[in-house]
C-alpha cells in the first residue's frame, strides 16, 4: 500500500498545481468577483468533482493563490544581497525582480489583483502586506544608521509609503499599458526616490545603479 | 402638453441620478464582477423596468458612474488655487480634497474602483487618468520654470508617477484601513515628495504647508 500512496500523492499535488495556475489564468483575466468554478475547472483541466476535493469554494482557491504569490514573491524580497551593494541598490533590484513576476508569473498577477480588489480576502492578505512592509523598514533602518539614506520620515512610514508607490504605478502601469511601460514607469519612481531619499553628493551614483538594474 | 413634459423630465433625471447612486453603493461595495443589474434596482428604489428605460446593461450604468466621478473630481483640480498659493501648495489642497470626496462620496469611490479593476471599462477611464496627468504636468511645468519645484525627471513624467503614487497609497489605505489613514498617508507621501521636489531652503515651509493643509 505505502508503493501505492506515492504516486497518488504526486497526482493529488499536480491536481492542485493545476487548480491553482488555472484559478491564476481566470482571476488575473476577469478579477474575482467574475469568475466561476466551472470557468476554473475547465481552464484548469481537471473535472470539478476532483477540484472539490480539494478546495471547498471559490474562496479557498482564491486565498491559496494569494498565499502561493506570497511564497513565491517573499524568496524575492529575502534573496542575499550582493556584499558589495547598497541598501538602496538591493531595493532597486528587489523591485526588478517582483516587476519580473508580474509580467510573467500569472499567480502573482492574479494574487495582487485578488489582493487589492476583493475585500473578503484582505484579511488573509493584509498580513502579507505587513511581512512586506516589516522587510522594508529593516533595510531602510540599516541604511538610516549607516546614513546611506536620509529621510524626513520614520523608517517604518517610509516603508509604507514605498510599498504604496510600488503599488500605485504597477497598478497604473496595467491599467493603461498591460505592464508593457512597468520598467520605465518604476525607473521614474526611483528617480524620485533617489532625489527624496539619497544625499546629492551621491545622488549620480544611485540613478546610474537604477539605469543598470532596469536596462539588465 | 410642455406643461406635462417638465415634470417627466424632472422623474426621468430623478430615476437616473436614484440608479447612479444605487448602483455606485453597490459598486463600492462589491465590486463589478460581484454586481447584478437586480442589486442595484434594490438598492436604487428604482424599478428594473425603469432603470433599463435609462440604462441598458451593467457596463452601461459602470461607466456613467465613471463619467460622473471624473464630473465631481475635476473641479477639484481645476479649482482656482488662492493667489498667494504656490504650485506645490495647490497640488497639495488638491490631493486633500480628492481625498475628501474618496472618504466621502460613494460615485468618487465606486468610480475609482471600477476604473482600476474592470478592464473592460479601461478604455473610459483611460481618458479621465490622461486628463488628470496633463493637467498635473501643466502646473509643474509652471512651478519648474519659477524653480519652485526642482526634479531630475522631466513634467509629464514626474505628473504620472505622482498620479500612479497617490493611486497607490490611497488604494493600500482602502485596503488595511477602510481609508481611515487616508490623511495620514498621504501626508507621508507629500513629506517624500518635499524631499524630492523642494529645494532645500525651502523645504520646512513646504512641510508647514503639508501639516497645515490635512490639519484643517
Amino acid at each position: 500500500m505505502a508503493v501505492r500512496r506515492v504516486p497518488q500523492q504526486d497526482r493529488s499535488i499536480e491536481t492542485q498545481r493545476a487548480v491553482l495556475e488555472g484559478a491564476a489564468a481566470v482571476f488575473h483575466r476577469v478579477g474575482y468577483g467574475n469568475a466561476s468554478l466551472s470557468m476554473i475547472a475547465e481552464e484548469s483541466g481537471v473535472s470539478q468533482g476532483s477540484m472539490y476535493f480539494h478546495f471547498k469554494s471559490k474562496e479557498q482557491i482564491a486565498l491559496a493563490v494569494i498565499n502561493e504569490q506570497h511564497a513565491r514573491s517573499l524568496p524575492v524580497l529575502h534573496a542575499d544581497p550582493s556584499p558589495s551593494a547598497s541598501v538602496f541598490e538591493h531595493l532597486v533590484r528587489v523591485s526588478r525582480g517582483v516587476a519580473e513576476q508580474l509580467r510573467e508569473d500569472t499567480v502573482v498577477q492574479a494574487g495582487i489583483r485578488l489582493a487589492l480588489e476583493e475585500d473578503s480576502l484582505q484579511e488573509e492578505s493584509a498580513g502579507f502586506y505587513e511581512a512586506w512592509v516589516a522587510s522594508t523598514a529593516e533595510l531602510l533602518e540599516h541604511a538610516v544608521t549607516e546614513g546611506e539614506i536620509v529621510s524626513s520620515l520614520p523608517v517604518a512610514a517610509l516603508a509604507r509609503t514605498m510599498i504604496g508607490y510600488f503599488t500605485g504605478v504597477q497598478l497604473m502601469s496595467r491599467a493603461t499599458s498591460g505592464r508593457a511601460d512597468l520598467f520605465a514607469v518604476l525607473v521614474q519612481m526611483w528617480v524620485v526616490l533617489t532625489d527624496a531619499l539619497i544625499p546629492e553628493e551621491r545622488r549620480k551614483t544611485a540613478l546610474a545603479v537604477v539605469g543598470e538594474v532596469f536596462a539588465a
